[in-house]
Parts: structure tokens; C-alpha cells; sequence
């Protein structure tokens, strides 16, 4: 596989001009998915090495698929002239991303080697938050006048080709650049080349510079649109978002769902380029405050002890039962929490959704806890059965009520879904249910 | 808001014709993805009469974002020339899709009233695999000719312009329809007229039909893409994939992923138009295993039930330490099957993944162990607080290990990653860290 003689090629630290040229002619063989691949896992001086043998647009493309955390690690490696070549190729908005990592010295260094134009679009990107959809767009806008013909606009196109991010949208502005409409390449080809740009034009799909990225992201996927033009306050065109951009909003949105679902902060570069210190620093934080809670269940369990000294088998059930509370908590969670990301459930929904989980839980607890009756019954007594069976039927109702509800009010006060995420829920779950287990048993046993 | 008064107008079972076209002109006002969210929690009677009043581009529109399985329910509400017309709408991929879901007889109806180029194309789409990407290309494609001068291939282009699903990707192909290339229509328009297609041409990054899903529409996203070019083993174009299709993708595999990591079977439909019973199901085999295998834990305590008897301290910290264990194993699991996912993580890594969790599960076991033994040492003494930081330390490290290496292995058998979902880790977590921890109880406390 070339790939592996490319990594080999690699250790033996090749810096002659014969062994570059021979890393080269492998690179060249190694897809750009692969490359892409390498380049997020390789150290980074060695990364630099072979992003230097790779020919101007591969590179360019790796680079741009990299995040902005690792293309700023690269950069470090790289010289100032190459450094330069990169920057001045990148879009207006990838720039932005890429200006955040950077030091102050090297990033005011980069933009004051631009040309006026292009320095103006980085700055008015970077003049939005970075949760705004405005940071993402591309200023670089090819646009039509209402009243040009169909002909007049094909040569406007035609001339202007190369220079905006995409001209498979064309916006079509007044003379105050208010967005009246959309038209597409596609459109103007197939029309009479007489008719006004005006007749051809349809409504746009169009978004505030100051709209959350995530919600824009999936309208914009969800309408399978090629580009969405972005406007100000007054409607006017700012700049356009084109598909990959929102592609890559979900795709970080979606990495960090995932990560705090697990109960861990997202890292920055990917998992195999980050030093075993920033893995432990995403995850530690969660790690102690779910250890603190989780005390709770210690505090709890102290509170039964006499009953425990009493009747010992209790113990035995202790990791079963919460866990099984957790296990339910966590499946109505991740399904609540999803469907809050793409959209089918919003705020509104509460209600409805804990009457769902409130009848999930009742199902899902109903059978747990017959078949919990009968096999403990039938090794530890019916009584002890009893216990357990409608300890797991209660366990079941309240942790999936609980994790169907926790995400929904976490949007509504303003916090991301996903931080109660699993972990969270396990934990809360875990003290009530031991609360529910020792009440039941209690009254029950007669302890 | 005009949604909900849409809402409201719907409860009141609007039959009249009076009352349909109040109806309409409030469809009208709500903004396309509004609508979509309202056909995905409507009751399947309500969302067919606010589907009959769209207008036609809406309401297709409206109709293919909906999943196979709410298309299928929806349709079986609507007349059979409102089907019809639906489903003679459709590119040859969804129509594929949706016909999985439809009953046979109504499907074969369906298919028998297209014309036969329509019909060979769908079934074409319909000979591969679902998790094939065969499965999703479009086979409606405008394809040019290498010796073709520029000016005639926009001839061509604009000749055919409203056939296939997109133009902006144009594959070259050979007289045995072998791809050579392809082109854009930016690079069309911006080239010199009389120049041939063969010299204006790129190398196409393309996929062949039986290539898995997933990975391809990955991969298309990750290279930014318009529209990827599909062929046969030959090289022979069948399709062309565009990128509506590959985010399609995505969006199910990662809605399979996130509910897989909480523990349950992904929903056909939306969330809100689920049935209970529905939801049960996915989630209550997942569930009813589980408990089966906490009931390990069950087995384990009873093992040292007398140990337990002499120091009932030690059930105390059971939920606190088989969840710590639970929590660490969620982490790494969770970063590597997002990892493993989105390809920055490979098979050939698992050495390098056991290594980092091995590192990364000690400095976490060394802070929380620590903190543990402090803690508990004041309030329990120092003996037990040994024991208790010990079982910590030795629980994050395999918790972790364990937690990193499932997912790969779980690929490397050819099983979805995700199936060793935090639940499942979880619950392997508990038994395991219960022997640990009765065993380093066992040394230090002489029982």
C-alpha cells in the first residue's frame, strides 16, 4: 500500500533532494481522502514534510480539510513564504477560522500582506461571532441587476467566472444591494436570452448574518440547497453560504454532541494528533463533578445502612437496578437529544414528549420487571421478587420521564441538550433509584 | 404565529372546500422547513389534507424530505393520482427508496405506470444493496464527449439542461461509456470555445456502485463535492452521486450512531409520529440484554456477600465506583467511535488507541483516586480510603482501555462500532470494576 511506504519513506527522515522528490512521486499515488487522513495523524514535522512535496492544489485542498487547531500547528512548521501562499488562497471565511488559532504577530503579519479587497472580506467575517452564520459565509458574491436580460447577465457571468466562491447562485440585488430574489446558472441556460433577470428570478431561501450556525446549517441541508445567501438587518446581501461550509458546521455541531453525550468536551484536533494531556483535559472536569455527584449515592446508600446490615442481599441488586434506571434514562435522552439537533422536536413539545416517555417507561418497565419477578423469585422468595420487580417498573417510568425531559430543559435555558448527556443522567438516576429500591423494600420487607 | 394557527384550523377537521382554501393560504405563509417539521409530528390524517393544499413545488419538496417510512405512511392517505404524481416526480434514487417501504402490490402498480426509461433506471437503482452507494446514485446523467469542442458540449448542455439531476458536474466519457474525466460548467463557460473536452477536462474522483455507503459519502463530503461520478468494475458510468444524497446518508448513519450509543435501534420515523409501542421496541431488547448481563453484577457481589457482611461500608461505594468505571469507559468509547466514523481513526491504529487510553486512564485514576483517598480518609479513615482510591485508579485505567479498544474490535469483526454503545460498556464496567474492587478490598483490609 502506498500509504504504508510513504509513512516508512517518512522515518528515515528524508531531507536530500533526491529521497523529497522520491517522497513526492508516493505521494502523489496517495488519494487525497488518505492524505487528508495522514495528515491529521502524522507528527507534525513530518506532516509539513510531505505537505511540501505535494503539488498547489492538492495541498491547498488538504489544507482546507484540516481543522483550523491542526492548520495552525502546520503552519508553525512551515515558512513564512509558504505560509503566505496558503493564507492569500484560502476563502475569506476559512481565513477567519484559521486567524483565531494563530498568534496575534503571525495573524496581523498574514493580513496586512493581502490585497485592500480581500483584507476587507476577512475582516468584516471576523466581525461576527463565531456561533453567527455571518462567520462562515463567503463575501465574495457574483449578483445580477433585475432588469439586465438573460443575455446581458450570461456575459456578466462569463467575465466575473473566477472570482467568487460559487456561481451556481446568483443573487439578484436592487440598487441599494437589497436581496430580491435568486436565480441559478441552470435557470439563466434554459431561458430566453431576452427575458429580464426579473421574470426568471424566484424567491430566496436566505438567512441573517446573525442567526445561529447550527439552526442555519440544517435549514440550509434540510432544504438540500447549493447555497443560501446571507443578508443585514434591512435585507441586504452580505455574502453567500455554500454547502460545504454548512456541511462543516453539522459535522463539528455532531462531533460535539457525541462528545458530551459520552460525557467528555470535544478536542480540537482529532483524537490520534492530541497529546495524551489534552485528552485528559477534555474528559477530567466531567469526570470529578460526576464523581462528586455520584457522593450522593454514597450519602444515600448511608442513610439505609442498618437496613443493608439487615438484610445484606439488598446489596447485591444495587448495580442492576441503577443501572438498568441509567440504561433507560440514556436511551431517552439520545433519542430526545437528536431529535432536538435535527429539528423534530422543539421547545414546545415538552408536554408531549414526557407523556411519551411517561408511557415508554411504563411499557419498558412492565416487562423488565415480570421477568425481574419471576427469575428473582424463584432463586431469592417471591417477597424479595415483589421488591425488585416494582423497584425496575419504577426505576423505569422516572429515568425515562427524566432523560426525556433533562435535554428539552437544558435548550429552554439556554445550555446545549447534550450536556446531560449519558454520564449526567446515569448519575441522577443512580440516587433516585436507590431511593425508590430502599422506599419499596422498606415498606415491603417491613424494615 | 402562523403555524399554530394552522395547528388550530386542523383540529377543527376542516372539510369544506371554504375551509381547505383558509387552510391553503396558511400553508402558504409557513416557511418550507416549518412545514416539513409539522408533516413529520401531524397526525398521518392531518399531514395528508395539509399536504393535498401545498402547491405543487412545495409539496415535493416538502415530500422528499420526509424518510421512506413517513412517505410510505402519508401515501397510504392519499388518492391513488396524487401517488402517482408523486412518484413520477422523484429522482430514480428516492423512488427506490420509497419503494422498500410500500406495500408490494401498491409498488408494483406504481412502477407499471412510469415510462420504460424510468422504470429501467429505477430498477437499475433498486439491483444494489441498501448500504451500497449504487443504491443512491442518480442514473440520469448528462455526459459529454472528449473530442466534443467546448462550444458544442454547452450546446449540448443547454439542449438537455432539465433532464438530469444536476449539470454542474459533467462526466466525459468514451464510446463504451468508460469515464475519462470530467468537467464543470464554470470550467464550460471559462474556457476558449473552440477547445476540445478531452483538454479542459480533470481527473474524476469517482466510486463504484458496490462501494459501502458510509464510507463513500464520507469521503464526498471530506473532498467538498458537488457530485461524484459512479461506476462499474469496468470503470463504465452508471451515476452520478450529488451531495443531497451523500448528506442523506450521513444524517441516517449518524442518527443510527447516536441512538446505538445510548442503547437503542434508531426509529424509522420521527420521534414525535412514532407509536409507544414503536419506541418500546427499539429500545427494549437492548434494555432486557442488559439487565441480563448486570446480572453478572448480581453474581459478583453474591460471591463476597460475607465480605459484604462484615463491612457493610464497602456496598456503600458500589454505585460510585462501578459508575466512575461506567463514565471513563462512555469517554473513550465515544471519541473513538466518532473517530472510527469520520475516519480519522483506522483498524491498524488499535495499538496506538490502547496505548493513549492506557496513559490517558492513569492520570485520570491518579486525580480521582487521589482526591478519593483524601476525601474519604478524613470521613471513613485512611485504610478504607486506600482502597477505595486504589479501586479508582485501577477502574479508569481499564474502564478507558477497555472503552477504546470495543469499537475497533467491534468494526474489525465487521459489526457497527456503535453496537458497544455506552450502555453495553457501562455494564461490562460495573461487573469488572465489582471484582476489582472486592479484590483490592480482600488485601488491604485482611477480610
Amino acid at each position: 500500500m502506498t500509504m504504508d511506504q510513504l509513512i516508512d519513506s517518512l522515518r528515515d527522515h528524508p531531507r536530500n533532494e533526491a529521497e523529497l522528490v522520491k517522497l513526492g512521486h508516493l505521494a502523489r499515488k496517495v488519494p487525497t481522502h488518505d492524505m487528508a487522513y495522514l495528515m491529521k495523524t502524522l507528527p507534525t514535522d513530518q506532516a509539513a514534510i510531505v505537505y511540501r512535496v505535494l503539488d498547489k492544489d492538492t495541498a491547498l485542498a488538504v489544507f482546507e480539510s484540516l481543522s483550523p487547531a491542526t492548520q495552525a500547528e502546520l503552519i508553525a512548521e512551515l515558512r513564512h513564504g509558504e505560509i503566505f501562499e496558503i493564507f492569500n488562497e484560502l476563502d475569506p471565511d476559512d481565513r477567519a477560522s484559521l486567524f483565531d488559532e494563530l498568534p496575534a504577530k503571525v495573524a496581523d503579519r498574514l493580513m496586512s500582506g493581502l490585497d485592500l479587497e480581500q483584507r476587507t472580506m476577512t475582516t468584516t467575517v471576523l466581525g461576527y461571532p463565531e456561533d453567527a452564520i455571518g462567520r462562515y459565509m463567503s463575501p465574495e458574491v457574483l449578483w445580477l441587476h433585475p432588469e439586465w436580460t438573460v443575455r446581458r447577465a450570461i456575459d456578466h457571468v462569463k467575465a466575473h467566472i473566477d472570482e467568487p466562491e460559487t456561481i451556481y447562485l446568483l443573487p439578484v440585488l436592487d440598487d441599494s444591494r437589497i436581496l430580491l430574489g435568486v436565480t441559478g446558472l441552470r435557470r439563466l441556460l434554459s431561458s430566453d436570452d431576452d427575458m429580464t433577470v426579473r421574470e426568471i428570478m424566484r424567491e430566496a431561501e436566505s438567512a441573517h448574518a446573525t442567526d445561529p450556525r447550527e439552526e442555519t446549517a440544517r435549514r440550509f441541508l434540510g432544504g438540500k440547497l447549493l447555497a443560501m445567501p446571507i443578508v443585514d438587518a434591512e435585507h441586504r446581501l452580505l455574502g453567500v453560504l455554500t454547502y460545504d461550509d454548512a456541511v462543516e458546521i453539522i459535522n463539528e455541531e455532531d462531533a460535539e454532541d457525541a462528545a458530551r453525550s459520552g460525557g467528555a468536551e470535544p478536542l480540537e484536533k482529532s483524537y490520534l494528533s492530541s497529546s495524551i494531556m489534552r485528552i485528559v483535559q477534555s474528559r477530567v472536569v466531567w469526570l470529578v463533578m460526576l464523581a462528586l455527584s455520584a457522593a450522593l449515592t454514597v450519602k444515600v446508600l448511608d442513610l439505609f445502612e442498618d437496613k443493608l446490615s439487615t438484610v445484606v442481599i439488598l446489596a447485591l441488586f444495587i448495580p442492576l437496578l441503577t443501572g438498568t434506571g441509567g440504561n433507560t434514562g440514556n436511551q431517552a435522552a439520545t433519542t430526545v437529544t437528536r431529535a432536538l439537533a435535527v429539528g423534530e422536536v422543539r421547545i414546545r413539545d415538552l408536554p408531549k414528549v414526557i407523556w411519551r416517555e411517561l408511557r415508554v417507561g411504563f411499557v419498558l418497565g412492565l416487562i423488565l420487571g415480570s421477568l425481574a419477578f419471576v427469575i428473582t423469585g424463584f432463586i431469592y422468595g417471591f417477597t424479595f421478587g415483589t421488591v425488585i420487580g416494582l423497584t425496575l417498573l419504577a426505576v423505569c417510568v422516572q429515568a425515562a420521564v427524566v432523560g426525556g425531559m433533562m435535554p428539552i430543559i437544558a435548550k429552554k435555558v439556554g445550555a446545549d441538550p447534550a450536556v446531560f448527556s449519558n454520564p449526567f443522567i446515569s448519575t441522577f438516576c443512580d440516587a433516585t433509584g436507590l431511593l425508590i429500591y430502599f422506599g419499596i423494600a422498606s415498606v415491603i420487607l417491613g424494615i
